[in-house]
Formats: structure tokens, sequence, C-alpha cells
């Protein structure tokens, strides 16, 4: 057998809807041979005669990354699959941590390919909350200790930023997201809009928009995505839908 | 003449690159009656026969909104294009000002349809440097006082949050870039991470990878974007391309 070039897309699904998509990544999901992935997204992609799929398990993103590479290495095309995009709080940095540890692998074929993150899908749902200057955090502390996610909201907030929080709560630690607004309360306007997005892009889609002193943060699961304004943050009532939301891009 | 539903799309055309575009992207622009921008980014939608183009300059945001906004409101189908997201430092939150100083348009349908934006972009190339939390930060003090823009980075920094810079800097205010730089050496390591990435996507695309202490700002034009690492983001040397560059999942 002649020896192959493999090649490795890291490919961005966006949020549930299709037409999130961009046409680099319908592409490189034509092309691969392999396509691997947390099991909900692989089921995203469209089924093709001869394409090896590979589901896994969430919480395995170091062992999923080694196989993809392992693949690529071996020849094959492969793309491993993130909901969002790859490069904001899913696989490319797996992908490259694994890399890191392989130098077999530094030369390999790799292309990330970006995709809408929720953040950006659930900003356009309401208007332009993200207008302006902001910063997105993961509240996950499998990976980080809750005393740096703890100081990173304080800065987002002493600096008016407009937050994004990712990852919000998980069965596993359902007291962080308390801590956090906590965090928030001490530091913002009772007023501060607090838009809660779930599901975005998917059936059973629900935003809500509120303020730091009505929000509950209870209401709040693993596929909400928050978003916190600034003081710039401006909610537009509407007589017979959700109000628009969007952070001015002048300095209140 | 019958009263007929006009509608407003504000369409994210990513970076120059047409791989970039959504798939929901596409059909609005194909759909479009009327389609309204920057000159560059209007030069982007490929033509249709009987689709008006307005193409007008880059400081007229506003005007260009409500021109938009009015002609929706008159029945038809317009879309407002921007480059890279338009929720992200683009024509979306001018849309939503324009409408708040409108009651009459509260009630129209307006959908925006996010793309790609230049840190996704650029991020994508290099592997994963978004990797972790991060702060998104525009330079320009067109509409905020540079107060605010210098507070914003000192948070930043102080958070270790991985920090996009985008419009560094004008011929209007070639001093910008270097008091951030300043700001940015006082509270930073000198091995930072530094990533100027010039027109992504784009036949010229240059991209260089450096260290805060080597690097230099008079470098940087309203093309480049600026990636600055944290503490835990990693350089993989390679061979013979640009070396990957990632944030590491975990807290350094």
């Amino acid at each position: 057998m002649t020896a192959r070039q493999g090649r490795l897309y890291v490919v961005g699904l966006g949020p549930g809807d299709a037409g999130f998509l961009t046409h680099d990544a319908s592409a490189a999901l034509e092309e691969a041979e392999d396509v691997i992935g947390y099991a909900p997204y692989v089921a995203r992609v469209p089924e093709r005669p001869g394409q090896t799929r590979l589901a896994s398990d969430n919480r395995v993103e170091l062992d999923r990354a080694r196989e993809a590479l392992s693949r690529a290495a071996a020849g094959r095309v492969v793309a491993v699959v993130s909901g969002g995009d790859p490069g904001v709080f899913a696989m490319a940095s797996a992908v490259f941590e694994a890399v890191e540890g392989e130098p077999a692998w530094r030369d390999l074929d790799i292309r990330v390919l970006p995709g809408i993150s929720a953040m950006q899908a659930a900003a356009a749902r309401l208007g332009a909350p993200l207008g302006h200057d902001f910063c997105v955090i993961s509240l996950s502390d499998n990976l980080k200790p809750w005393d740096v996610i703890a100081a990173r909201l304080e800065h987002a907030a002493r600096g008016d930023f407009v937050i994004a929080l990712y990852n919000p709560a998980s069965r596993a630690r359902p007291q962080r997201i308390h801590d956090a607004f906590a965090i928030l309360r001490g530091l913002l306007e009772p007023e501060t809009v607090i838009i809660f997005a779930k599901s975005v892009g998917r059936a059973e889609e629900n935003i809500l928009v509120t303020r730091l002193a009505e929000a509950d943060p209870s209401q709040v699961d693993m596929s909400t995505l928050i978003i916190v304004g600034a003081r710039g943050t401006r909610v537009i009532a509407r007589a017979a839908a959700t109000p628009f939301v969007y952070t001015s891009r002048k300095a209140p």
C-alpha cells in the first residue's frame, strides 16, 4: 500500500439548526471518511454510505482527539465534530493538547473550521446584546478551580463588560450558578439585563429576558447560555414578541 | 396596491472567504431585493438581476440602518450586510439603536443571521487560542472614551483572560495601539503569546505569532485582529509551518 496523506478537520456544527452551518463545514463533512464526536453531535451529521461514525461520551475529549489524530496519521480523512465553534469551549483545544503530547502529529494537516457559537446564536435571536466589549467565561470547574472563575467574574463585572456564561450548571455542581449570581449581585445594579437562552436553534428553544434583581438561577440548566448585560445594554419592548436587546456602541 | 410584509435580514458575511458563509446567510442574500452595506462588503455579495445594491461609506452605520429599516417598513425584503458577525462590533447594534429611536419599527420582522467573526477565523488558522475564557475589546475610541478602554484592558489582563482586540489602529489615532501595549506590558509576563492576524480569509492573509517582549505594535493596521494569550496559552513549534497555538482548558 502506498502512503497516503491524511487530514483532520475540526468542524463546528453551530447550534442545532443546520442553517447555521458554514459551507466549509458542510464540504468537510461530505469529504470525511470518519466522523468522530460526542454522540448528539455525530447524530446531527447527515449519514453517508461508507462513512465511519464513532460516537462517544461527553467526558472523553482527549481520548476522542487522540483517536481522530491516530486515524488522520494513518492516512484517513477524519472530521471531529463539535457543537457551536470548536474553538470556543469545545473540541479544538483538546485536539491541540493531544498534538502537543505526540511530536509525530505536529506536521499533520489539521484544519479547524469555525462555527457559530451559542452566544452568537442567542445574541442574534434577541438583537445585538454582544454589540460591545464582552467576556466569555465557562462556569465549569472540572478543569479549573472555582476561585479562578470567581476572580474572572469579578473582573468582567467591574470592567462593565457584557458577559456570556457557558456551562452554567450541572447535576454534579448545582451550587455554582448560585455562587456566580451572588458575585454578580454584589457588583452590578439590580436592573442589569439578564438573558437565559435555552437550547437556541433547537425545537425546545426558550429565551427569557429579565433583570438581575428578578433572575432565578435555579431555572438554568446545562443547555442554557446566559448573557449578562453591561450598563449600555438596552431593552426595547415589543407588542407581541420577545423584546429586542442590544448593547450600545457608545459608553453609557 | 395591497400592503406587503417587509423583512430585514442583518447578515454576517464572515471574513473574506465565502466558505465561512452560513447556509442561512446565503439564502437571505438570494432572497433580498435590496442589499445595503459598507461598499467592500456589498461587493462580496454575488450580483443578482433585479436586486438593488446600496453601498455606503464606513462611518454612517446609523444612516445605513435607518435606510434599511425604512425600506423594510415599506414592504421590501432587505439585507444589511456586515463583515464577520453583525453582532460583534458590526451593524446589528446600529440597527437596533435605530429601531429604539422609531416606535413604528419595533414590530418589523428583523432577523439577525450571525457570521464567523474575525477572532474565530484567526483562532481557527492557528489552532485554539480562544480555547478558554476570553475577552473581546474594540480599541476604537470613536464612541467611547479611552479611559473605559484602558480600564477594560486592565481587567482583562488581571483576570488572566485571553484577549481579542478589534479595530486596533487607524490613521486618526495611531498612538492608541501603543498605549494599549504599554498597559499590557505593565501587567503581563514578557513571554505572553501575541498573535497579529492580518486580513484573515483574504488573499493578503498574514499571521504572526510572537511574544509580548518582542511584539511591535507599529506593524498593526485596521485589518489586523490581535489575540493576546493567557498564562495557559501554549505554542507548538512545527517544522515548516506557522506554529500551532492553543489555550489549555486547565488552569495553568
